[in-house]
């Protein structure tokens, strides 16, 4: 054991006061038996298609002595070309040997293109609200890292215009379709723009698309790369995940990026993980090259797209106009606004009491200052119909006894 | 497709000029049909127990739903306290709660411990010869990484002492049994200091074990984490990994390292990439819990000891005192030294052209004015023992030839 007085360690400066996540804070009262949670940002295990999974891995287990050693930094062969030809499917055409990368899910993506990318000294934007391990990665390289005001119609593009003729970004992220918290999407137009500016400045524009196939109602609009032609294709990237449709414990993701920026992910991804799991991602190129991947994703989207339905009929029948919101075309979260005199904050251990689970607005924002107060995210995905609807109804119950002053029990720390 | 010139990226200081690794440029040599490779620096694929890892993995097949959620960041609960157990069989008592984490491989074991402790500005020690990776994970922080002299007896501590008085360093990486690519093992003493040395100058010292169990003769050295008591528990860490015992392509390693370091890790790890696969932390969890591990690993280190015995028989018989070397006590590699007028650049393409493939020292040099140009890395891992004969007599006959200047019709980038 450690010697009990704490040394003065030396950190480097972005882990000196490493930040306590308000999300993970809420964990222990989110999993009490009993809690509705719509808090988790993950997928409901009960969707995961358990025996295409297994299948998948009896295949790979038949010929498993190949399939343990070093995987290639860059992937594995079968399922770089799994990957490119569903890219291929969402409208990006790309090689994948040369600009396609598997990696540990799509937050390695991302924390390999800052790391490529940003040193002390540079400057990255990311949306706010958005999800915080996304500027977190950035933040790590050292480089400065600016929000972009953003909300449930996508970040404000002309915004971040004006930003980067000011601040001069290396490197732009954005969710820019079913955004997380917003559950927002980019109109075409803002995405050409983006391009636009990405060109014009000569950032890197990072789109995060773990969600995109999870579309229950509405047009679908192209990822921002399948847009990209001439020029702009060298300064935008795609990342995507397997997260959220096969599932999260699988830790793949992928790549998409110009080959020259592809090409010292893979020198980064040498020095930091060697590669990803050969075993996994046979397992994962077995299931897609098995079509169970086309035959699972249109099983959940109806699944979530029913809980999202439910989530707003709820919030429309028990809150009236006590939440404000939009309802979600798809993804897994929802952005509710209080529209009265109480905050998401004050709300929240009362809805705790009530057991029932949301994430405060606050805890999107890396700005304490540019906060939305009033703003939740309420998550669809794990809840069914009925647990949401009850949830919604035990919001409300929380939010008369929050209003009344009535004596709460829980305490949560600031 | 992108354009065809290429943009000018301004990428991070570290991956402007990506170095190209001499190993890898091996490959294509290394694989032919025909060709005896001891270059690889990876395990015996016909070593590997696939009937354990797939009996593992049926178990964990069979509740497989709860296996495919986000993992804790730390690692899954069942896989740290098997591995607190296994560190402490090799006499590290830690707390798996607060000391341990599951990292992707001991790499990025030391490329979190790396992050959190480095920034540009900062200096890191890694020995020379070492492994290339370790050195480049340090440099992709940005810090100075110097080079401290190693061989075959492991680093030289007293250097080493006197260029942490100049030089200050704030993470010192070493391989302390069985080196690559020396196959070098410090001693208890040599350990003791080190330790010293780290309080003293306030370093982590990071002892990446990979090798450690894989001992064929001789007696063992406690790891240097096992020797830290008191102050010392403080600036020691230890890492390690399933690559050279189970397989490479689990990507598990873990640390083992002080709390407030472990802690500043697992944030890093959240931002790199949430978590390790929850599937194959529960396999390996299993693998373990089962005792297979501890039925594997006498198998694995009786084959290799036998694979090691050859080749230093062959050394011996074939190239007289050709190539000095000391015969290893463990581990996988073999560091020979030519002792005549060709070194082991120019017998490289000779080498090759008799299918017989070695790695040349220099490739272990962060400094190409430090390298040993005499020395090559022979691994007697992925050969047997009759194949290990015949790739050293193909060595001397292509020394013979090389030293006759015959023509050769291999030519390997500079």
């Amino acid at each position: 054991m450690p010697s009990s007085t704490v040394p003065e360690y030396a950190f480097a400066a972005p882990f000196t006061h490493p930040p306590v996540s308000p999300i993970r804070r809420l964990v222990p009262y989110a999993s009490r038996p009993g809690t509705i949670s719509m808090a988790g940002g993950y997928p409901a295990q009960e969707l995961f298609d358990v025996a295409g999974l297994n299948a998948a891995a009896a295949n790979v287990g038949a010929r498993l002595a190949d399939c343990l050693q070093y995987s290639n930094i860059e992937g594995q062969a079968s399922l770089r070309h799994a990957l490119a030809a569903l890219s291929a499917r969402r409208g990006i055409s790309c090689d994948p040997d040369t600009e396609l990368a598997v990696t540990g899910g799509s937050q390695q993506a991302l924390a390999l293109l800052a790391r490529v990318m940003l040193q002390p000294g540079d400057v990255a934007f990311v949306e706010s609200p958005g999800f915080p391990n996304s500027a977190q990665t950035m933040r790590h390289t050292g480089a400065t890292v600016l929000t972009v005001p953003s909300g449930p119609e996508g970040v404000d593009v002309e915004a971040l215009a004006r930003m980067a003729e000011i601040h001069k970004p290396k490197l732009v992220s954005v969710v820019a379709t079913f955004s997380n918290p917003c559950g927002a999407t980019l109109t075409r137009e803002k995405r050409l723009r983006l391009l636009a500016l990405a060109v014009e400045h000569r950032f890197l524009l990072v789109e995060d698309d773990p969600y995109g196939e999870l579309r229950f109602t509405g047009e679908a609009v192209p990822p921002i790369l399948a847009l990209a032609t001439g020029e702009a294709r060298n300064w935008a990237a795609y990342i995507s995940s397997m997260s959220k449709t096969m599932a999260p414990g699988l830790r793949i993701g992928w790549m998409v990026a110009p080959p020259e920026v592809r090409r010292r992910c893979t020198g980064a991804k040498a020095a930091d993980d060697m590669a990803c799991s050969a075993w996994i991602q046979e397992i994962v190129a077995q299931y897609l090259g098995d079509g169970a991947y086309d035959r699972h994703v249109p099983r959940i989207r109806e699944a979530y797209g029913s809980r999202c339905a439910a989530l707003g009929d709820a919030l429309r029948e028990h809150m009236g106009g006590e939440i404000a919101f939009l309802q979600p075309q798809g993804g897994m979260f929802c952005w509710g606004r209080l529209t009265g005199a109480v905050d998401s904050t004050r709300l929240l251990p009362y809805a705790i009491e009530h057991e029932i689970v949301y994430v405060p607005g606050n805890a999107f924002y890396g700005d304490p200052a540019q906060a939305d107060t009033q703003a939740m995210r309420l998550s669809f995905a794990t809840m069914n119909e009925a647990q949401i609807a009850e949830g919604i109804v035990r919001l409300r119950r929380a939010l008369r006894a929050c209003e009344a002053n009535e004596p709460v029990s829980i305490a949560l720390a600031a």
